[in-house]
């Protein structure tokens, strides 16, 4: 164990568990065999890790025997399936799927915001959906500072959520579009170049998606408070890489602009980029590769006494999951020393 | 005048005046005699008007002598200098800009919500900012039923607002970046292929732009009420056609879904396109050239107790600019008849 841990990526040839490797190596977290797992296997193919080629394996019921750190990113069927059964072999598990997010047993964890979470993991620690993760990055201190009574959010969500599949089919419509031709429909339900659609995961009774109550109902989790109010519209847009949030809170206490701004700027994981007068704003193209959350817009809601608006953007595939799932696994191992 | 009326398009070679010219077409508008004008004219160029080739004009200080109803589409500079000159010669200006939209004496109207404001005009009337009119148009007969105190907005907007040079850039950016050079930024201050960026129109003191404080300002001269809160977040996004907008508003007395989706589908100009479980909610790509806004995504505020929430799609330079445009000048010459 000196040396390092048995660590298992699972979904390693998506865009998540890519990402994950990249993260695993660039922050040189130690790893003394590590293991690339697909639900169906791809015969002959490899990844690389630190060099070398590892082959990828077909997950089967003992692939997690001798394993003690495994990543899942291969959705939440999957996850349902073989969590459990990476557990039984005395793997602990990050899990990126939504599947265990509001289990009451299984920390839902954002390093930043509530670490002290992970000690009390029964063999599951499970990561929140992208836009929570910065949406509470970007909160929590102001939270503390002055109560989040409501929370009203509008995204605009990059398509590398939804991998490989979904990044080539923008290209490829964008490619028909250019070219005069019909474009192939098969990600989304309907054309995503040059369009917006209102609508990400299912939708559920209420008429909100699975993503709106997930952001809804993981920051309760995660900031640990039932009585916010919290209304989300999901939106998926032509990007590439990094979500957007357009953020409107009102606080019990009142809070200003300056005040915000010097809170964000000691706060670990966020930057501030905040100076419309020399057009500095976040945007996604920009904070594409970046760990950070990056807040800018800082300005007071005009239509209410404590509110106040923000724009908040980071990458989805980084923070919005690999990066905060390889986090996790830092503070885990940190516990074990 | 029996035949038509002797009318002028400003700014005829550009997206919005290009659809002005079709829809007068389209909808029979009576026209006796037809000028096209241009800032710096385009000597040669021609537009078509029902079947005919009409020279594009460089607009000088008598281009307005006989003309009985003028539109312009060329932007601030242009409509604060020519405005008033073509007023002088006795013509009616329905202005596309936003130059006089917050002058008491000139009317901002929609006429869905307000064309008995036409009759009062003294010369011009404005067209309001293209995502104020999708609002109004969805808003008003929800305000009429149950007095709306605060409105949310976060918009998705289409670049045709910025013309054809921006729509170029768009393409451009895009085949420049498919073929691995670096793209061309001119329109916007940032790339605007597969980006977000937070910023339409100036900044202002107050950190909010010049079209956020208009969406505002339109918004309550329009429905007559200054008591309504509104806070706007602006954005646009790499798309040609059709502006979106997450609305959630605050209402004085609670209004259902359901009574929202029956007052709306009796309202002129709203289509409700709203059955999630069939995915069924508005896009842009399908409303580009429609007449209507298009409401769905319509649910109740889970976060507040009267609360509502609704996304509102449609054709940025229809009814967004050059279809209300029209529909103010048909009110004006039935006033007339």
């Amino acid at each position: 164990m000196a040396s390092g841990y048995k660590v298992a990526v699972v979904g390693s040839s998506d865009a998540v568990g890519n990402e994950l490797i990249s993260i695993l190596e660039e922050r040189d977290f130690p790893v003394s065999e590590f293991r690339a797992l697909e639900p169906k296997g791809s015969l002959g193919d490899y990844v690389q890790f630190h060099g070398d080629d590892v082959g990828i394996e077909e997950m089967k019921v003992d692939s997690f025997r001798g394993i003690e750190i495994a990543f899942f990113a291969a959705g939440d069927a999957i996850s349902r399936q073989y969590v459990p059964l990476a557990v039984q072999h005395g793997c602990t598990v990050i899990d990126n799927s939504s599947h265990f997010i509001l289990d009451k047993d299984v920390p839902l964890v954002v390093p930043e915001v509530n670490a002290h979470k992970i000690k009390g993991h029964s063999g599951i620690i499970a990561n929140p959906s992208c836009t929570t993760i910065q949406l509470v990055v970007a909160l929590y201190p102001i939270h503390k500072a002055v109560r989040i009574k409501r929370i009203v959010v509008s995204t605009y969500q990059a398509i590398s959520d939804n991998g490989k599949k979904a990044m080539d089919e923008l290209t490829n419509q964008i490619k028909d579009l250019f070219n005069f031709r019909d474009p192939t429909v098969q990600v989304y339900p309907y054309q995503i170049a040059f369009n917006v659609l209102p609508h990400i995961d299912e939708f559920l009774e209420n008429a909100y998606t699975t993503q709106e109550m997930k952001i809804a109902n993981e920051t309760k989790k995660i900031l640990e408070d039932d009585s916010i109010g919290i209304c989300a519209t999901t939106v998926r847009i032509p990007v590439f890489y990094g979500h957007c949030a357009s953020i409107n809170i009102e606080s019990e206490r009142k809070i200003s602009p300056d005040e915000t701004r010097n809170i964000l700027r000691s706060t670990p994981g966020v930057q501030v980029l905040d100076d419309p007068s020399h057009n500095i704003y976040p945007l996604p193209i920009y904070t594409a590769g970046m760990d950070d959350c990056f807040v800018g817009r800082i300005r007071e809601d005009i239509s209410i006494r404590n509110g106040l608006v923000m724009w908040v953007v980071s990458d989805n595939i980084r923070k919005g999951a690999a990066l905060n799932a390889v986090q996790i696994a830092e503070h885990l191992i940190a516990g074990n020393e």
